[in-house]
């Protein structure tokens, strides 16, 4: 996986591809609003991703209050998205659905 | 414990003995941004601040940036810091420090 910023057709296909996924305001960024019924899902769904962001040693900025989870991702080194947001987002969206 | 907002001189009180915490702009609510030196150990402390606010049914705001933890306490149905925002806190700081 290269630490490569995605522009272009490039990264308008990975984002077609990610239910929800938007464009941040205001940064080189990605974002999506993840709402559960209750903390416990919630912090279900945080810990699981918390897990494979640290196996992969990329990981999310995010706020959660109660069901609520806003995620914003990034890669710092980059100054943009790359793929490893995308592999992230993706691990997200198979995670919230199971 | 009560739902009561805390306000005056039992709020000053009250956030005079919680270390670092702070009135949060904008907002009746206390803040504080903690900073750890990895994911691991932010997470390690969020995760035992999650058991803590599952067990007394109240929840903080807040947003994680790998190290760094910004927390958000306030009471929505008391529309303000009651005594649970300030249980809450002290437990954060003994966790935060252990």
């Amino acid at each position: 996986m290269t630490d490569k910023a995605l522009v272009g057709v490039e990264r308008a296909k990975a984002l077609h591809e990610l239910h929800g996924w938007t464009e941040a305001k205001g940064r080189d960024a990605i974002t999506k609003t993840y709402q559960f019924k209750s903390f416990s899902q919630a912090w279900g769904f945080m810990s699981r991703v918390a897990l494979f962001a640290e196996k992969t040693d990329h990981h999310p900025e995010w706020t959660n209050v109660y069901g609520r989870v806003e995620v914003t991702l990034t890669t710092h080194s980059a100054g943009g998205v790359t793929e490893k947001d995308v592999a992230l987002a993706k691990k997200m969206e198979l995670l919230a659905n199971s």
